[in-house]
């Protein structure tokens, strides 16, 4: 189908096949992905270009293998929390079964599934490396050094990704240190393991591999962990990794790192030794932009890529950056959404269908800036959509928080005895609209939507006490957050 | 604080003592505390008359203690489906301790806690049996056969809330049967238990008992369990509950029921004998207005009470008629919610406030009739709020459905292993606002709240696209159902 759109020539020269689509897509990750089966809903001739694993660093790397490696962990946790089933759950986790199955959730590191999608809504894989090789064109280059020039018609997507960023500490190759990849990829479990960094890969792996069996010692730099949300999300996170038995040390920042005999040994600013099997970075990530030929059409090697709300990139009419390239959110879903809305805006643009480009239209990622979910998937899981309180202060908007201790709300104890857990709302005073909401408990991770969709549907406070949370449901945390808001 | 407005006389003739009161609350459930809570709020002084348990059928005889029964089950079924996790679960529930854990929650059917709760908020409890005696009046008439009369200058709330159904069988009462009363309250798992009925009532615990220890056989009147449901919602669960061992035999009727030899004997429209220990009958519920003293005020005892949409009864300025009694909805939560208008439009009309009795206002009940929704905590969870497909095409409302396997979403397969479920969104095509929403599957119970937001809040289709749900959670059957809707 995508081939009646394109058009094949061959230089006679340089025997450079080259051929014109209306759309070429930079890699094949759920964002690529995404762009594309817009583009060729819209009829256009898409091209897209990978140079590792159809599917990308969530299907691989990321999202699907971490999460079948924690959803056993949480299970497990949940489980042990319910009078006349905790006894009954006995030992710990058949780590082996864990790892077996997440092979088959990254579909043991085969694209075969995501080639023939791709194949399915007619688009046109190719293998290989691509670079940009000036406006509208993308070179690619074949793992046999065979090179073909594809042109767009329309347009060019970037949705290249990032990378784990690794500190520059000497010597740091030698210690072969785990990033998210081997971290989500590892075949057996370390004995101790070292995690560096806070955030939320450290702190999902530090949770996933002290639960199957290693001891782990979490290094943070910062106050705490998960310090992009609210400050209980870290606090209570960091808590119940302790009571699992991990070491977490905040305000730790790591002076060396080493291989001594196989164990690795790490200084700590303070002084301290610690040592371990394995050592996981997650101390940040950089755009994979650094060879992809951005010098070609004026842009910085290396760089984010600045976009508008279409997701076009500033100063480039036929030049897109979906996904994780353009900094605005490193998550799957939002990079999802992104590719949506892009592929949508250049299917608009190429067709000279009216751009619908106001806030909340259908060709503007205006959830970027007031409505982006992130679940994280740690016992207890850590929720939240939009701005935490700080954030919101900080934009200028007139707030006020609520909180609620989540132990208040009939459902969380009864979906688990001791329950901890805390939720936030931030309310504009303007107009009482949500600002942000988070959600840490046990069990939360599917209420969040419920914030989302009251976040970017801008349903003031007025009408959410109409939305009334069944009985006895966790959701009935917001008939809390609601009495807070109203008495206080 | 509630007596600083409140008039005592004592009648010399009879004895009887007199006390005036700004609202009369009949009935101290949940109901009547969330009717009391808000008019105290407003400076109210309010007497609650209550002849049982304070706390109501709620706290001790449905939702709390059907709840702890069922959150073991769930718990263990959910465990179960988790690879690594699901050998480790060994042996049966530990049902004594499940009871013991259900009569934790119940407080041993003690209401100390909810006394204390009332005492705080400053209403004055009246123990006794309640009864209208003309406009505006209530006599209590106490354990000793004290009497006293309450009059109210401003309103009373019958919040008496509904009582099990019998079916008229002769004999039944010497079989000793269950209700939903003692199908909470059991202290002994039964050999063999018989359910009659096919509503959440009889599918909960249907699914309660057999995961208990009990053989359970369900004889359903109708095509299946669920009826107000979406279809899909009654198969699944009737499916899952054969899968556990129990027997379900749809269109089936009950001839007769005897006991013989302490075994409970039920001979079927089809002439089958059944054989059990128990019986328990979840075939409907009578509104609790039969001994109230309706007759005094004009009205039928007996009957369900006719309200406008801020809980008036028809017809009478001064008496409200708040949960179960008015038949709008017979759940907990939308009780409470009631209540909360109920109470602060008696508290608007008391003060000369402005009525909001607008739709969605503060003081009109709307989602009574949009937006009611509803949790059944059996394996697999079904949750709806809204209408059904076949709801909104009889209220004439111009639909269309779209239906999605929960299988095909990336964060339902992780949640557990062979993950069977189906969501269904029932769209008005006139403006795109969602009529109804239907999530039938493991772990949807807290997912309903999202489309609960969205049906009350009124967010269309164009907005919930900006709605992004967390990747890979279940609620990215949001997508599937907003492209199923978007495709087809």
């Amino acid at each position: 189908m995508a081939l009646a759109h394109t058009t094949h020539q061959t230089d006679p020269m340089t025997e450079t096949e080259s051929i014109e689509y209306d759309v070429v897509v930079l890699g094949a990750g759920p964002v690529g992905e995404n762009v594309a089966d817009r583009t060729r809903a819209a009829g256009l001739s898409t091209a897209v270009v990978e140079s590792e694993l159809v599917g990308g660093e969530c299907s691989y790397w990321a999202c699907m293998p971490s999460k079948a490696l924690l959803r056993p962990v949480i299970a497990r946790a949940d489980a042990r929390r319910v009078p006349g089933l905790r006894r009954s759950v006995r030992g710990p986790l058949d780590a082996p079964e864990v790892l077996a199955h997440r092979d088959e959730y990254t579909s043991h590191w085969q694209d075969d599934g995501q080639v023939r999608w791709l194949d399915g809504i007619g688009a046109d894989l190719h293998r290989g490396h691509g670079r940009l090789s000036g406006a509208r064109t993308v070179t690619v280059t074949g793992a046999d050094g065979e090179r073909r020039v594809l042109t767009a018609r329309h347009a060019v997507a970037v949705c290249t990704g990032s990378r784990a960023l690794l500190p520059d500490l000497p010597g740091l190759a030698d210690v072969g240190p785990w990033t998210s990849r081997e971290a989500t990829s590892a075949q057996t479990v370390p004995g101790r393991l070292v995690v560096v960094g806070g955030g939320v890969v450290a702190a999902e792996m530090a949770t996933a591999w002290q639960a199957l069996g290693a001891q782990v010692t979490v290094l943070v730099r910062g106050k705490g962990l998960l310090g992009r949300m609210e400050p209980f999300a870290g606090e209570l996170v960091a808590e119940a990794l302790e009571e699992a038995g991990a070491d977490v040390r905040t305000g730790t920042s790591v002076e060396s790192v080493s291989r001594e005999n196989g164990t690795v040994v790490v200084v700590t600013g303070a002084g301290d030794r610690v040592e371990a099997d394995e050592i996981l970075f997650a101390t940040g990530r950089a755009p994979r932009t650094d060879d992809i030929g951005l010098d070609t059409v004026g842009l910085a090697p290396g760089s984010w890529l600045d976009v508008d709300d279409s997701l076009r990139v500033t100063g480039h009419d036929w030049l897109y950056a979906v996904g994780d390239v353009n900094r605005r959110a490193l998550l799957t879903h939002q990079g999802k959404y992104q590719a949506r809305i892009a592929g949508a805006a250049i299917a608009a643009r190429a067709t000279g269908e009216t751009l619908r480009a106001q806030a909340w239209g259908a060709h503007a990622a205006t959830a970027d800036h007031a409505a982006v979910p992130q679940v994280v998937f740690t016992d207890p899981e850590a929720a939240a959509v939009g701005l935490s309180l700080a954030e919101a202060e900080q934009a200028g908007h007139r707030v006020r928080a609520v909180d609620v201790d989540l132990s208040s709300v009939a459902g969380a104890g009864l979906y688990g005895d001791g329950y901890r857990g805390r939720a936030r709302m931030v309310v504009d005073v303007e107009d009482e609209i949500l600002r942000g909401v988070t959600f840490v408990g046990p069990g939360v991770g599917e209420l969040i939507h419920s914030a989302t969709v009251a976040v970017a549907g801008r349903v003031p406070v007025s009408r959410l006490w109409h939305a009334v949370p069944s009985y006895p449901t966790i959701s009935e945390v917001w008939l809390r957050l609601l009495e807070a808001y109203r008495d206080n």
